[in-house]
């Protein structure tokens, strides 16, 4: 057989081929490598931050146009039919659907109007339209305090940076006043700059209680990892809190209960040693805890946070678009996106993973309905008692029995998904509920026995909202003519200064 | 360059050296392939049913010879050192860690003694040594009856088998008499012939109670596939269970409670219906059911059962030994064995494995003492009723209450493991038991107002497992001297036989 440079050597043109072949292969390398680096390009333009916003800025389409990937799926949380087609309507009324809420929450807000949020985009809307926040005009002012605009808006970091630069005490600023007072101000709903710095385009810690918790704690929030990030900043807002009225004068001061711990009895106990109280019960005038939704803390408690999993990666799943892949911020229950959440490491059918969620709080939605009926009667039984002149002195223990049961309820189920994401420590939770409902209804009982009532207390009439509404004394068609006048009239003052 | 055959031409030696090579490769191959296929042959060897048995051989030692290394692995429950490195004893006794325990079986067997068995191995001596089976000599007889023995021994399939020849109604046979009517013939401890044919060495059902459980369910226990075996040979034991006296005159006929299903509330469903109990509470006169151990149908609730895990693949995973591959049957704690058990899915540190069992089982237990501690209360109040004059109507919705309390309660403790197999399904009735439990003390504080008893009903001294037993009016000393002298005459006679 011939070597290569012998053959060369016979036929020339066997040289050139391989020289024009080469020539082309090497071209069309060259070709491959530019096509990569454009769509790498690509990929990093749509990454870059590239904006000049001077300091916050709220308007989340303005973000949109840099990150139109991330805008355009965050703006399908507008999108929704996935809750009615379960329900015929946008929102769930909770009060509606049970009406033992009223009683539970007699003399509190939450029994005028309780409804499941529509999400994120909706946030402005949902909280002009609820009944809790009244109808404030002119001469009217809200029942709520301005602390309740604080995790509604990117407005809010805004508004708190601004009164900062002109005050030490900027954020108890903001805290202070009523409801309407940032009514012209807080108009966008949440969005990119509640946990993203325009800069760096780093998941960021707007809101001062998280990072002041932190301090109490001894922690600094600043040496969080990303992944402890991706679930942090939506513990800004997706926490048990309450409003502290001492931090700073007319201030109510959004703190998050944390210092003796993050569960359920550490808070309670918290609570307790400042003698803390968001409003006393209209029938049994129990001193009450409304538990606002401790959703970071119980997921904490839950398999899936010891396995390092973190809210964005079943809440906002990667996905990807022509070859660039990104944070899914159509923010949603991985119920509604099974395959991108729980299949990325659950290799189960979709429909079984989904049984198992279900099964989970089914079994302890059942407790928490005992729980519920039972706590009703103790209101409505220390109500009697109060009624037949019981001494606050005989109350003292069963109203703290109410309360802590109440509290243990409210936790349970205020905390978005709490059954599933820590449904061990849930159940736990109701079932010392239940006990603790219990004690109270066996010490009113031997209080009424004291007393000499030995007759049946009759249990109030509350098979529909209206029923248990009429039955707390709430006059529902004031509270909605009042509601109407103010989205007509008052709500396009406030979205006309934008 | 030269070809190899223009080489050869020069050389000859060099094809030599070749011919000679490869003979020796070829030779070494073949040797290789020899050993190879002689492992093989091993372990087919060890595998293979070479036995001459007649019937069902109950010595386990005699399997032993052919099945080497699951005998060996066997013989390992022997070995009780990592219990005692926990307890300093080889036993665990419930009562005196737990004197509720006495109080809550008062007027049964149960409240005499009550220790965590030793594992298969010792299933013969435990139930020779337990308090409950009392002491059978020749004029008084076992409070137990025979079928006591029932999932003690391969000797009762051996019996069973041997009665069923002479008779129509051999079972029934099987379960007739006192508990001492078998002491000669039951002796071996739990082993081989439980669970496998010496036939073919197949999984095996060979108790009564399961297949007839299934037929009645419209099933066919035949028709279960190997992994689904490899979970029902423990459910011929691991399950609750009752004794029917009316199937079949004096026998108490061994029966599985699921002709309504399998969860807690078919089985209360099914035992109300046929106005079922173990024993009539001895302080407050409840018609009891003592739940036995629910293992098998607490863990088709949980996790582990609907991902098609069997008992086997976790209590005994399969282990190499020689390069054969066989099954442990060192039947034990999986978190005895991390490593070859939870690890084999969960690729997650051991201790953290472990953690969450260990959390999951806390979190339970903590309602759980609440729940036993209501009960105790609610025992002791009732029978305060009965002694002041209460009527039977009077008690009927009380004691049903406590019945059904006392049910979950039991039926939660009594599943070796439940609280980890199905934690929320046994989280849920705790909590329902609980709930129960307080309407009972309702009901009872009632009561107690209408009769005029307004004194606070003392609860008795049980801090020890000694003054709880001297509460509800049991004799230990009595007992305990009648049971040495059983263990020392009567035993020895039994075992003689053999």
């Amino acid at each position: 057989m011939k070597s290569f440079s012998e053959q060369i050597k016979e036929k020339p043109w066997k040289g050139w081929i391989l020289f024009i072949g080469t020539v082309l292969f090497v071209f069309m390398l060259g070709l491959l490598a530019s096509l990569i680096i454009e769509r790498r390009s690509e990929a990093v333009f749509a990454y870059a931050p590239q904006n000049n916003f001077e300091g916050i800025e709220s308007d989340n389409s303005k973000w949109g146009k840099n990150f139109p990937r991330e805008y355009e799926s965050y703006l399908e949380t507008l999108d929704t039919s996935f809750r009615s087609k379960h329900n015929g309507s946008q929102t769930i009324d909770e009060l509606q659907d049970n009406p033992r809420l009223v009683v539970l929450w007699a003399g509190y807000a939450f029994s005028k109007d309780y409804k499941q949020g529509r999400g994120h985009y909706y946030a402005i809307d949902d909280i002009y339209n609820t009944l809790r926040t009244g109808a404030p005009n002119d001469s009217v002012k809200s029942p709520m305090p301005s602390t309740c605009w604080t995790c509604k808006s990117p407005d809010v970091p805004r508004m708190m940076q601004k009164l900062s630069k002109d005050s030490a005490n900027g954020i108890a600023e903001f805290y202070t006043g009523n409801w309407e007072r940032w009514g012209k101000e807080v108009v966008n709903p949440i969005g990119c700059a509640d946990c993203h710095d325009a800069k760096t385009m780093q998941l960021t810690i707007t809101r001062p209680a998280l990072i002041e918790a932190f301090e109490r704690q001894g922690k600094d929030i600043t040496k969080a990892t990303h992944q402890e990030m991706r679930s942090l900043v939506c513990a800004q807002c997706h926490v048990e809190y309450y409003f502290d009225k001492h931090k700073h004068k007319d201030a109510n001061y959004l703190t998050f209960p944390w210092d003796k711990g993050m569960t359920v009895e550490a808070a309670e106990a918290y609570y307790d040693s400042i003698s803390f109280s968001d409003w006393t019960h209209s029938l049994s005038k129990t001193p009450m805890i409304k538990a606002q939704h401790p959703d970071y803390e119980t997921f904490l408690l839950g398999t899936h946070a010891k396995r390092g999993v973190s809210c964005a990666d079943c809440h906002m799943p990667y996905k990807s678009q022509g070859g660039v892949k990104f944070t899914d911020h159509h923010i949603q229950s991985p119920l509604n996106n099974v395959a991108n959440s729980c299949q990325v490491c659950h290799r189960e059918d979709a429909k079984m993973l989904m049984t198992d969620v279900y099964e989970r709080q089914d079994k302890i939605k059942e407790n928490v309905t005992i729980l519920e009926d039972l706590l009703v009667k103790a209101h409505v039984e220390a109500k009697y008692a109060w009624d037949k002149g019981a001494t606050e002195e005989q109350m003292k223990e069963i109203l703290q029995d109410i309360r802590h049961a109440q509290w243990r309820w409210d936790y349970s189920v205020a905390a978005h998904g709490a059954s599933f994401h820590a449904s061990v420590e849930i159940s736990r939770i109701v079932a010392s509920g239940i006990n603790l409902a219990h004690e109270a209804r066996l010490k009113l009982s031997k209080l009424h026995g004291k007393m000499g009532i030995d007759e049946t207390i009759a249990m109030p009439d509350i098979s529909t909202k209206e029923k248990a509404q009429a039955y707390v004394g709430l006059n529902m068609d004031k509270l909605r003519s009042d509601k109407n006048e103010f989205l007509q009239k008052t709500v396009p003052q406030w979205k006309a200064k934008n």
